[in-house]
């Protein structure tokens, strides 16, 4: 059994790794090659708090298996201590024997970055050259390396309610980033100054109304729907789903029973289900289309899925076996 | 976070330690202070095998929060592997922060030991001087220590299908035990040929038929059935159970669903629902009566509780954190 902490993955794990784990994991998922059971919630009334399992497995050449646990604590903030406390363990699916236990936090943000990488790089256009990132919280800086990472991007905009943050942002990426990527990192008071010239566009945020004008994007755009992961979310402007030519999910199911991006604007008719064109394991399996011209709009929906974290996971522990990284227990 | 293999437990969590734990945790479970949802199984047909996940929770002063990772892989034995390979997570129920993880193989035989030695302290005569332990399987050793724990024992008897099996065990046991214990062990041929001169009985077998013959038992006898722990399996003898004056389980959901020492009797009118006392937690509690009289017979059914590998987790972890004990990671 082996423990890999954050700092131990990034050593090894690069965000294209992840997005090549991610791509195989929808494309099983779609396959039908995933067992994703309903997650367990446990309620602790006692400290306002709530645990959740969530195990999967996933079959294939590479079979993965693992429960990820999550507790949402937000009394924990007061306590200086995560609100939102994450821990991975992967078994051998072999052997059903645990084989490791993994950072869950830090796998969260690379595989939530890597999916939007995989769909960036998927559905938006090859020759992308500038981008915006809306939100800048735990989830950001991944969604930044993930567009980074499948496209040659000149410039990224970043945009946040609190322009301090989005400079300070920026300021980090660059000393991130500057080694390997010659992006400039430039902070946006207001999103709608920047949407009409930029070729992609990723919203990673908590919002109840849209974060941006939808009548203002370019042709040939690619929208990510990262954030608005509950009914009650909704990040993404009704005006974008309208001119979409297509709308892929990382799911059906979960997308349809989580995000409000797309619940909302079902239930007022302002879209039909005949609009969403599937999953984007589909487009990867070429069970259906991605974009057919460098014009079309095309629009990603996020809310992950166990399959995700266990494939990931997977290939993190394989190749920290391999490379003998972490501490044997 | 920290790792406790086997052995790290064993230098510091003793039986009595143990019968402890689950003795609380029976208590607080028949109090309506446990939440164990559902177990999650997930089939992983390609390799014969089945992953299942069985978190809980128990308030209280203590409370204690955390999931058991159980596999079934028959086909393990030929990789010389564990065939139910366990592990234990725990959390700190008050942050939700995974603290702790445990070899849930060892674990899982010292609760359910312990909940043996639970019974047997509640509800065998003080004075027991001589025992049987039918089957010498993976759970036989605990079961024995928890027994030598709770009553001072001159003798114990030991029986096995395999009297070399049963041999074997007593030659260990001595080695196990006779620093602390100066208890004899015996091992016989035909569990029937000790049964109406011994004060405890433990069967602990995967028996579809009795292991006893029910109408030899003496008069204020204690008999634990612990092994047959699905609806195919029953080890008692139904004359047992008819001359029981008290029939006390570990929980009612749990005997009702999974015993066939229970269900099959019920399901034919051999017993009636009229004549199961009640949970060992009652009787903890005092809302119920136990023995009464030195001659009364008494039995106890256990199949186990994810309350019980929480709370004895949680036990272990914080005695482990107070004494530094185990691999800090």
């Amino acid at each position: 059994m082996r423990y890999l902490s954050a700092n131990d993955i990034k050593t090894f794990f690069s965000m294209r790794n992840a997005i090549d784990a991610d791509t195989e994991a929808l494309s099983l998922y779609s396959s039908g090659r995933a067992d994703i059971p309903l997650r367990t919630n446990i309620n602790i009334p006692e400290y306002n708090g709530q645990s959740l399992y969530m195990p999967g497995y996933v079959s294939g050449a590479d079979p993965s298996l693992g429960v990820k646990i999550v507790s949402v604590y937000p009394d924990n903030i007061d306590k200086k201590l995560p609100s939102v406390p994450a821990t991975m363990i992967t078994l051998d699916a072999q052997t059903g024997i645990v084989n490791a236990i993994l950072d869950g936090t830090y796998l969260t943000q690379l595989r939530t970055g890597a999916v939007q990488g995989a769909a960036t790089e998927l559905l938006s256009n090859e020759n992308s050259k500038t981008a915006l990132l809306i939100g800048t919280g735990g989830q950001g800086m991944a969604q930044l390396e993930a567009m980074l990472t499948v496209r040659n991007l000149d410039k990224v905009f970043v945009s946040d309610l609190d322009m301090d943050r989005a400079k300070k942002f920026c300021e980090t990426a660059t000393l991130n980033f500057s080694e390997v990527f010659s992006t400039i990192f430039e902070p946006v008071a207001n999103p709608n100054s920047v949407v009409s010239e930029v070729d992609i566009i990723t919203s990673v945020t908590t919002s109840k109304r849209p974060t941006f004008d939808g009548t203002l994007v370019k042709q040939g755009v690619h929208v990510n729907g990262v954030g608005a992961y509950t009914p009650e979310m909704c990040e993404i402007p009704v005006e974008l789903l309208k001119q979409a030519n297509h709308i892929v999910f990382d799911t059906m199911d979960g997308v349809l029973s989580e995000a409000g991006d797309i619940i909302q604007p079902l239930k007022r008719g302002d879209i039909s289900k005949q609009e969403i064109s599937g999953e984007l394991g589909q487009v990867i399996n070429q069970n259906i289309a991605g974009r057919s011209s460098e014009k079309d709009i095309t629009f990603f929906k996020t809310v992950g899925t166990a399959a995700l974290d266990v494939v990931v996971a997977d290939r993190i522990v394989k190749k920290a076996e391999e490379m003998k990284i972490g501490m044997e227990l």
